[in-house]
């Protein structure tokens, strides 16, 4: 059959009405993301993760066949939107866990930390010398007797009010400076930003915009982006908003990303896909706070290695490949408009120093953010993401790892795993009694779990003793009542109470921690689900070893743990002890302390000296490459248990398990 | 009668054989820019100078009546070309004095001075570190143990060889860094270039191109521009080059070219012009020598302040108008294709510091080339070009001034008048048998009359009693020998040996200095010549005496003289003091110092300890406004004399005249 190339469908997707016209023949998958639909995608449109699912409401389509979908879910009109072509105009329905409002993500707890944060800069931790700021310079306009060229004057009126012995300005305001200053009487609102020891003249506006100066803070996660307002002249979080990461649909890690970039020459595609969230984050904020685009003069950016190298569009391809090194760690501030985002024509754009190909500027903000490099006693610092990256140290030292444990934690890998968004399952408790309570971000019915549900989840499935300590549901909770007892003792004849939950899946044994109802699908966890939970957290661990046992850190050494990620509002830190994925201390020592790759960021947009201080951190810290060390697989391996092979290291977890035995 | 405006019709310039296609009725002077031929002009195309003269050998043509050309010239079908309008196809013969050889322009002269200027770097009165270098970097690459990223490697590689705390580098270099040093085992060649305190990284590039790294200083003149290709990695001029300021044909002084700019609204339209002869210079050296446009990596430019501000097309419009003051005085470098000079893509334009809007970096040049800053006694600076700038002082102060008394000296102005170059009369003495010796550049037969033959004809009509004091011709020259010894005394009826040479020409009274042949035109000083040549030496002379009235200087107190300007090869400092252009003092004290504005270029391109000191020269010499000055008027009126009213003030030449008398 030969169909002519040119031919164009209109697919329409619903609820949210957005239409796009492609060829036929064209992915599903492409044509959303095309539209602006961004559909979960772990696996970069392979057809192997099953997270893609769209319904098909009307028009006529090509599926490969897969196991990933039920008998059920097919006979719904439900496909895999990789896996699935375009042969006519279609109409298609988004799954409602795709397309939560990312609006919600967890803005109210970041706003209320980054008040926190700001409050840190006003406190004196660093003095408030924002990046850019604006300043009115009022000259006396030049007379036959003070005859003082006006670029020499302006530079004369601006030290008169800041220390800026060197100073830069950009041609072309140099070339508009006279009749600019002669049409206004010589008052004039000067933008001044900060690179490196340079002061720059940014811009130069007849009259008084003094008051008008805002900056986005920027967290380039590699699932989420999130974007923060901020009113520069009164140090406040003007408004939040997120995103889903729109490279989503060409890997769920950024390895795979790289690798798709450097398949299909994509690098220019990853920048602007990049950017172009980063540009609709900004737009969005801008427009709901009537903030011109103009008087938004900085964009501040952490976030890992490969995402400020796709953001700049520099070659992330050593990033995953030997010797795993960034083309630049340290990124001179350039003008936003050079990257392709949208503020200020002369903004400028700021990406925190990070410190190898997987210690990116992100971690870097969050040392910034707890103070470690601050502090006399040893502290330790973890943020669970797409990655596990884990900082030990203190004032005189500071050792870093990552490792590359893969993103169970954000929602990835896991079948009803989301991001901390509405509907997410943040808390879970299963009870003796044998039923299950749970609290859902927004207190809606639950769509999925997040992080810290996730965490909850699994320590409550083994405190129970519904998974063992090598992470396998205990086959006899499925068994008769008095074959279990007279095998297992009272205490596994217990598990009994969830007999009914454990089913065979599609993906093999899941437990059912929320059941269909008419409106809503049931929430289960997988065997899969737990054993990526299980080598997330054994990851984690085993990086924090490794740093403890090459500093010769004890844990009763450890002042404090700060547990940063994207898990949702009420992460139970006891949790993170009971899975071992944190050393066993005692609980008051462990904070967790959120999004601190924004915190950091916003730090530095508000304080020069955090910049150095951040630059500081990133040229000491000790990086320890754990593919290459051999301790690390070791202690990985030993890690893969609940809570540990070396059940001595968890001596609270076993004492409260065998309390409950 | 109506025509076609769309006609076109072709001219051909001859001797050089250039065309250019024109609509009917376009200006023949107008026709000879577009066609890159330049002819004489002082009245930028009023039509009163008459200094465009063409011969019309064929085509129709239309001139407006003129009283500039002879009837002789009418016969042989002279036009000027600013009154003639082209109504057909035209072959154009050019006169040999528009169309000098210009590399001829003193170029001998002045590379003798510039070596010796090399010179002075290297004798350590500024240390050798030129403004852009290349170094040879070699880095070990990365390796899993050693994973500082590309940019920082970079970094650190070039710190081990020079002092560079702070480092800039564009974004678009450090996006190609990292494939680059890949692609050459880590050994590249690193342009660094000085901004300020900041140092540049301007290129990187595979292996090593270290010895070939050029660039060009430039002398912005008014009538002329001069370039010198200089090779950065040995302290030499390779080769030098000059051409008329094609901006010439809108004025001949640059408050007309302004003025002409602001009603024409032709401000790019100069920008193009003056970047257009730079562009041209550049690549005529470097095709000359051989050198890649790439390879010359600096422009560095010293001119008078309206001169630059036209080259970056900063607004000079109130350089002629109250209160007279320059858009800037200190340009930052930029880069050269920002202004769009053509050299390396990345090569950075450095201009000179000024002072005024009437005292530009020529002048800085001229203070930084003559070492007054340096020193302890008091020093004289003139610089006579189409003003007469002129700086007083020393080590402690420096106090400057402009008069705009006219660029008699440069020729224009002068009937016979020329720029320096081949034919040019440069010397010129009148004996006392009546006849008069004189030298041309090139020895060639006399075409005009340069600066300092200017100054010799000038002195020797004095000296000779031809003019009187107040520069007017001695009547009696023309009388009875009889009648003028009894008159005038035996000295006066000396005079009657040249009594044959004095005329009425077209513009009064005029003075034979060659005779016509067969080929050449006869070469004669007029009483307006005359007029013009006083005018501008008063202008100079008044100048130093306010400066030296201000500072309570007097002419005993003067180590030195320094004369700088584009006078000739052979300038006789005793006539600058004959004529009462210069205070009378000892002659061994002034010193003709040439082209200063070039050779100040060209220190401070081979170093950067230069540029600060013309920074601090420029910052610290104080500015004499002499339009508002109130002695500058009186002591003009009383310069308007031969050599002055005041004859005390010349107690040498006023012995001479007597001794001659």
């Amino acid at each position: 059959m030969k169909r002519s190339s040119k031919k164009k469908c209109t697919v329409l997707f619903e609820p949210s009405g957005l239409k796009i016209q492609v060829p036929v023949g064209t992915v599903l998958l492409d044509a959303a993301h095309k539209a602006g639909i961004y559909l979960s995608s772990i696996c970069g449109g392979d057809g192997y993760c099953g997270k893609c699912k769209v319904i098909i409401d009307e028009g006529q389509f090509q599926s490969k066949p897969t196991t990933l979908l039920t008998p059920d879910e097919i006979r719904q009109n439900i496909v895999l939107a990789c896996q699935t072509k375009v042969l006519s105009d279609m109409t298609i329905t988004v799954p409602r866990f795709h397309t939560l409002e990312t609006s919600q993500i967890l803005m109210d707890t970041n706003a209320r930390r980054f008040s926190e944060l700001a409050g840190e800069v006003r406190e004196g931790v660093f003095e408030f010398d924002p990046m850019v700021h604006k300043i009115f310079v009022q000259m006396s306009p030049p007379t036959v007797h003070d005859h003082t060229a006006d670029h020499e004057r302006l530079y004369l009126a601006i030290r008169e009010q800041i220390d800026a012995p060197i100073m830069q300005t950009g041609f072309r305001i140099i070339q508009k400076l006279s009749s600019l200053l002669q049409s206004c009487g010589y008052k004039v609102t000067v933008t001044i930003g900060r690179r490196g020891q340079t002061t720059e003249v940014i811009e130069v506006e007849a009259g008084n915009h003094c008051k008008r100066n805002f900056a986005v803070a920027v967290d380039l996660g590699t699932t989420t982006v999130v974007a923060h307002l901020i009113d520069l002249t009164k140090a406040t979080t003007v408004d939040t908003e997120a995103t889903y990461n729109s490279q989503i649909n060409f890997g769920e890690d950024y390895i795979r990303r790289i690798i798709y970039a450097e398949e299909n020459d994509a690098f220019d595609e990853m920048q602007n896909r990049i950017v172009h969230d980063v540009n609709n984050l900004i737009v969005t904020l801008a427009a709901r706070q009537k903030v011109d685009l103009h008087e938004i003069t900085t964009v501040i950016c952490a976030g890992n290695t490969a995402m400020v190298h796709f953001l700049l569009n520099l070659d992330p391809t050593r990033i995953r490949r030997e010797p795993y090194v960034a083309s630049a760690g340290f990124v001179p501030p350039i003008r936003a408009a050079e990257a392709g985002i949208q503020i200020n024509k002369r903004g400028l754009l700021y990406c925190l120093p990070s410190v190898a190909a997987y210690v990116g500027s992100d971690i870097i903000a969050g040392v910034l953010t707890t103070r470690i490099f601050t502090k006399k006693g040893i502290y330790l610092f973890a943020d669970i993401g797409t990655n596990g990256e884990v900082v030990l140290g203190n004032r005189d030292w500071l050792v870093c790892a990552s490792s590359s444990a893969g993103p169970a934690f954000e929602g990835s890998g896991v079948k009803h795993g989301m991001r901390a968004g509405a509907g997410a399952i943040e808390k879970l408790t299963i009870l003796d009694n044998g039923s299950i309570n749970f609290k859902t971000i927004g207190d809606t019915h639950p769509v999925g779990i997040c992080g810290s549900g996730l965490l909850d989840t699994l320590a409550e499935l083994f405190m129970n003793g519904i998974i063992d300590r090598t992470g396998r549901f205990n086959p006899a909770i499925n068994c008769g009542a008095e074959y279990l007892a007279s095998r297992l003792g009272p205490r596994l004849a217990g598990t009994l109470k969830w007999g009914s939950r454990l089913t065979e899946g599609d993906e093999g044994l899941q437990f059912q921690l929320v059941p269909a109802d008419n409106n809503h699908h049931e929430i289960v966890i997988t065997q899969a689900d737990i054993d990526n939970l299980v080598r997330s957290k054994a990851g984690v661990f085993a990086a924090i070893r490794v740093l403890m046992e090459s500093t010769q850190t004890q844990p009763e050494d450890l002042e404090a743990i700060y547990l940063a990620g994207g898990f949702g509002n009420f992460l139970n830190v006891r949790q993170a002890v009971t899975i071992g994925m944190l050393p066993d201390v005692p609980l008051e020592k462990i904070q967790f302390v959120g999004n601190t790759s924004v915190a950091g960021a916003k730090t530095v947009l508000l304080s020069r000296k955090a910049l150095e201080a951040a630059e500081k951190i990133a040229k000491s810290m000790t990086y320890f490459d754990l593919m290459s060390h051999p301790g690390y697989m070791d202690e990985f391996t030993r890690a893969n248990f609940l809570p540990h092979t070396d059940l001595s290291l968890f001596p609270t977890v076993t004492q409260s398990v065998v309390r409950r035995a």
